[in-house]
């Protein structure tokens, strides 16, 4: 059923709040979840908050934390998460860039121990909103298996760059697997077929059977490429950050773990001027009005997509599942 | 027919030097095109280097020039190429940022007016075995059509990623379009078809005729997820490096105009003590040990197959197109 935007925003807050949150870490991860679900990823909306409360609960999230910083050199920074929320760790770290690049001209800061940072298009586009250019890498647990191979090895290993692009920043957020383990689950609850080429099972066999393929295995994106990507990611996290390796991880579904994935964020201030911010939106303007193969459907920036859907999502309200709305209503003390 | 690697190297050398290079600009210059080859990629190898003596003896290659350098910020490095071979300018930027790395934890350096850089594993591999992460991207000339159309609107927009693992570095590098332009001119040369999907035409229509391939445009590598990378990657490295954008940009074959795409180096520090470089090892070891789709098939770790092919061709000597090596004799005074 379609909620206002700013009731589920409240019912979110609230149910942090009532964990003890501080408003502002309320606000942060509330919006968070809001804004997947305003640019139709509900994978990483609302439907996170149950395990999220259940991790509070049980110590698992500290929402008074903001995690420990460590400089190793002017523009490096180490997290120590200490089971903050993902956003407040991100974040935190961000702002705490923010000094270095003034000096350093860029700056990183590699984060463990922190809880799921969600959709990283959030941060990348903050950070773009500054005029910085934004990368974030986080790994997961192993849902992805290497290229010509059949076991779980590598995680989602997500990847999101923002760069400012004028008015309207350039974002792109995408995992290095050829689907998401969400969209297995969506399709094993609606009892639907996957597509060839999308999943193993447990034993390595190509399944199209979503529920089979629950226990089994993801292709990466892009065949070689792609896997070789994912693989460059999951080393590149787990030198910097010091957090555990695919096969290690627990999931951001897991309710009984710490977090041990990582997470890294860079910032890089452009320093371009306005010739060349205004030749890079005349170029992607170039792109839009290229030659599409069907004539219906012009070529899209990544970015694009998510903007149009966002505005009418707040016209429209949020299509909220009424089970999930349920289970939130009960999560409120009486 | 195959030449010993050393007569190849002196070959090279020789050739750059009675251009006026000095010893050292023609040693890195020579090693660059020869390393290449021996780890099969003669597409940046010898047959290269005609068209850069043409481009020396008509002073779009500079082989005094390294580039001048200004720093914006103690971490980020400007270099304006100034014509320079491309190995000498990222070789000479990849020192100046060693201190700033002691200093500041990471540095980069964004490049523009330099030669083409050719292989980026090769820069990405002697950050890697300098003890650092090392990144690489470079532009090209439009030849990649975006997901969803028609028109080469994108540069082929490598990466290269190299990261400390113990005795030998994780070393990725590819292309973000789905086959080299290389390739298809060889499948031209043979007169082969290519694989449906591969490419379209001068008028967008998917074409297995790579004659016809060569006016127009190859697709990205991943469908939308690898076309939104090498999209970022084009916009990161123009927004840094004030290159041109791939539709003005002048290709690696030309020998009339001077080079004006960019490339970005970014240098990190992992800091990552014995006990994390032993973790990646074992990870990548068992990556390698797990279960593949085909037996006689194991899975490979990105520069697996490179190493092998270098060790092989090191013994076996290079495989040189006896066109190229009569080409690369007539080059020398007589």
């Amino acid at each position: 059923m379609r909620v206002a935007e700013s009731d589920l925003r409240r019912l979110a807050t609230g149910l942090l709040e009532e964990r003890g949150a501080p408003p502002k870490v309320a606000w942060l991860q509330a919006d968070l979840l809001i804004e997947a679900e305003l640019r139709g990823l509900p994978s990483h909306g609302l439907q996170r908050l149950p395990r999220l409360l259940a991790r509070i609960d049980r110590g698992l999230a500290n929402p008074f934390a903001t995690g420990t910083h460590r400089w190793r050199g002017h523009a490096l920074l180490q997290v120590d998460g200490q089971r903050a929320l993902g956003p407040v760790a991100v974040m935190s770290a961000l702002e705490a860039l923010l000094p270095a690049i003034e000096n350093s001209g860029l700056a990183l800061a590699a984060i463990r121990d922190a809880n799921h940072i969600g959709m990283l298009a959030y941060y990348a586009e903050q950070a773009a909103r500054r005029g910085l250019i934004g990368i974030l890498l986080s790994t997961s647990e192993a849902l992805v298996h290497p290229f010509g191979g059949t076991e779980a090895m590598l995680g989602t290993n997500p990847i999101a760059i923002g760069i400012p692009t004028g008015e309207t920043p350039f974002v792109l957020d995408l995992a290095t697997s050829l689907v998401s383990m969400g969209k297995i689950h969506n399709y094993a609850l609606r009892g639907e077929s996957l597509l060839q080429g999308w999943a193993v099972d447990v034993d390595g066999n190509p399944t199209t059977d979503a529920e089979a393929a629950k226990s089994g295995a993801i292709a990466p994106f892009g065949d070689a490429k792609g896997y070789g990507l994912g693989l460059a990611f999951e080393l590149l996290v787990a030198a910097l950050a010091g957090s555990d390796l695919a096969p290690e991880i627990h999931g951001t579904l897991d309710t009984t773990h710490p977090a041990n994935k990582g997470d890294v964020l860079i910032l890089i201030d452009p320093g371009a001027d306005e010739r060349t911010i205004t030749r890079l939106a005349a170029y992607l303007d170039a792109l839009r009005c290229s030659r599409p193969v069907d004539i219906n459907r012009p070529i899209a920036v990544p970015g694009d997509g998510m903007r149009t859907r966002r505005s009418a999502t707040l016209r429209d309200g949020i299509d909220v599942p009424e089970a999930l709305l349920n289970e939130l209503r009960t999560l409120q003390p009486a």
